[in-house]
């Protein structure tokens, strides 16, 4: 039994009545092996989530069976519960990065990183110590949409199931982000939406706040306002400068960003409007 | 549709294939407008728990209905969502009932405070600033078993639901224990089972923790060994004396021992071995 | 000894060689037991903030003692610890001036309440049972400014060293802040600067923030742009309603304002440009 | 002035009047210039700590000075802020260890990592990428005694500042404790004094407790009872196994033992009886 594959379903659609009984009947006359379930609805949108994970195989006409008993507007997701393939970009600071490579390294992420691309050459050697390709690609003497033209090349190359910015202090266009909808995880420095923008923790320290925090989230089109994933904080005081609330922020960051990855990798993370479910 | 009543339905029962389904179904083919949901599998005691909160009339063979196709060890609990009846047992420390009597003032507690029992008379003037009965049981010049016995009857003479310590400061035998399954709710003065016992906060401040915390339990024989519903934590340091630090943790504790009983009257504690599902 | 007073000496000056050196001098050389001694210096700013409780009598020539040794531009300020005369402001909810009226009745806020002013009538009944004078002075039917003018007449009638908005839903103008500069505290319902203005919890809910907090300031002219006293946030999901975030912040916002309350009352926290210095 | 070495001077003693002002009257005779300086009197052992870091030449006869005017039993430490030199101990957990070789790499640690001893072999490829010698000296075919004889004899060569057990799974004997007094550091994965002893995970599931924690501390001759320097918590839930607990516990232990190790390596922590007093 345990060498069986794990799978995990993936529903969401306009709600109604009956909807849990329908999808567990089902599974249950499949004789399938449920060892997780959970469903939420979003009573202000009335749109059902549900994401069950399972063990055995998966007959080929499971998808249909459901398309026919649900909304026709539901969307249906089966996945094997494989690693995700990803890339990360960077630009200077390592922390993230590190912290990715070593649970990557120990097989902990849930994820394959096929390659870092960074914007300056900075991480080229911790990158390599763990035998990731590193690729170096300047944004000196190219404009802005040159530069992002050849990252979403090369990201794209990797066909990755998501992209991390792990630490990537560039602003993404809208091409680059809609190249990859709901699928590009970014960790930004505060708990947003206070301070978006550049220089969050100097932004902090001149507004005396007691506490910092970090935010995992989606990118979207808009700057820092795409739905959250996870987000943490610690205290600070009068005794920190602006340099030192960002030492310890980035702790926050660096766990924050890898706590919303386990979500993600593990299918747990459903986007519904501007907001994600976590089930 | 506002008007029409709200019921929990509570079932656990040993787990086995198709619950979720046979369960939904009853509510389904009922016509039951489902509010919410929520099922959890412990898989280390092979249980299954659900909580499900309805909107509508109860047929009065759903029950019937609902044993003919779970095992026949399942409990099955069908619950109108009323306020619970409690009794608040206290000795001097107010901070607990002076939050508990301002959100019963204010109909936030879902539950109709009976009365206050002390073994001192000290918050008497304090509860019938709200017009609650205050009952004062002094433990003086009375044998242990005698003074128990007395609050024992006198609480029983209200038939509360559940039975609420809010700082009394005395042991309960396992006569009153017994008498009250699962339904007396405990506020320990630490993060258990850190210091267990009397003076946790002069034992916290000798053993130099950095954070101290509380506990909302129910109470079983062993002394503070009961299932824990709630917990929380704050920061301490050296600045602050062993008093200083009891202050400090009032806050946590009043919060504590609320969320805990938001949570219980609400009926979302199941009791699981030696600990507690939260649905 | 226990019997003598206790008093605080209070100094910020331009930092300088020497200063704790010369200010300990006096307090050595007149022989006062010191219990607690902090200091710190604002290194952006350049300034130095000492804060010494001590106990015993106040020669009446030791200000002009430190004023010698001091910049000129020093303030020292000499403070017998004694209780802090308060007036609160409310409008409609109870839970914050709740949850103060309970700690001044057990003589735990270090502070008097000599009234509290409603822009409602609602709270009249809760504080009167603590046998606090409560005032009615409605909005309605009159302009903005003729409101305000007669609750800065009523409030200044009471000398108050402090005024307290304990969920006071006006937004006060220049005139009434510049009445009491640095003596107006408010507990905002948001962790500032992240949802300032109205309705912060349908802000937050909407932005589905994986943390909701409160913060109390002091009042400034710009609207919740004061200095921050204290914070503190919980974890919220996207299980809770914006209802429902409302009503779980409002533990954080009582405890948070109580604990501001008791750092401001015990002469602990400095103002310095726009952020606090909390010694 | 940038260029100037940093300097601490670390002082405890019985407390006395005059302290504060005879010390801060030495480093301002002799013209220094501090940038921080904190003192406390713990009043329980009445004995005063006080630190105080300065920018400049430390003149020679400064120790003399200051013990000139100090009680006999003054310890007086000047320490030029440099970086210590430590030694790790290691099983086979990765995760502490990945950490401080990362922040070693980036030069972050305020340490020189002089070599991992590891009583596995399975930390050595890990360790060698940052290029750090690795020694395995495994219990296998050996006695405790034996064992640990060799390990301290190693670790002995190096000459350390520090010892830092980071996920060290074998009780140390008072013989090797008592060879670092006060310079060995463990971290111990849960809330101390909750869960002493092995596999606290798989406790704190048993026990159902809502929040995990973990615990930095000095080690003493009797096992998990040294002083604490840091602890953090996490939230968890019933959904969690007791080793998803574990796997979530390992981002607190990591954090934990960085942020003492900062603090420790600052020359910020005194030990004062069985607590730690953190200026």
């Amino acid at each position: 039994m345990e060498n069986k594959p794990i799978s995990v379903l993936l529903i969401d659609c306009p709600d109604e009545k009956g909807l849990v009984h329908k999808i567990t009947g089902v599974l249950y006359h499949n004789d399938f092996n449920v060892i997780e379930n959970e469903e939420f609805v979003d009573s202000d949108l009335n749109h059902f989530f549900m994401r069950t994970e399972f063990q055995g195989e998966v007959p080929k006409h499971l998808l249909n069976v459901l398309h026919g008993i649900l909304p026709p507007e539901a969307r249906i997701d089966l996945r094997s519960k494989n690693k995700k393939d990803i890339v990360l970009l960077v630009t200077k600071e390592h922390h993230c990065l590190g912290d990715l490579l070593v649970r990557h390294h120990y097989n902990e992420l849930n994820a394959r990183i096929l390659a870092v691309i960074g914007n300056y050459d900075h991480l080229r050697a911790l990158t390599e110590k763990f035998d990731i390709p590193y690729h170096f690609l300047s944004h000196e003497n190219r404009t802005r949409e040159e530069h992002e033209g050849e990252v979403l090349n090369l990201t794209q190359s990797y066909k990755p199931d998501y992209v991390v910015l792990a630490k990537y202090m560039r602003v993404l266009s809208p091409t680059f982000v809609t190249a990859f909808p709901q699928r590009i995880i970014n960790i930004h420095h505060s708990f947003l939406p206070a301070f978006i923008g550049a220089n969050p923790y100097k932004q902090a320290f001149d507004r005396g706040v007691k506490i910092i925090g970090a935010t995992a989230h989606f990118v979207s089109e808009e700057l820092d306002q795409g739905p959250i994933i996870s987000q943490d904080v610690i205290r600070v005081s009068h005794y920190q400068s602006a340099v030192e609330m960002a030492k310890a922020g980035r702790d926050v960051e660096k766990i924050v960003l890898a706590q919303s990855l386990k979500l993600v990798f593990e299918d747990r993370v459903f986007v519904s409007g501007n907001k994600t479910v976590i089930l």
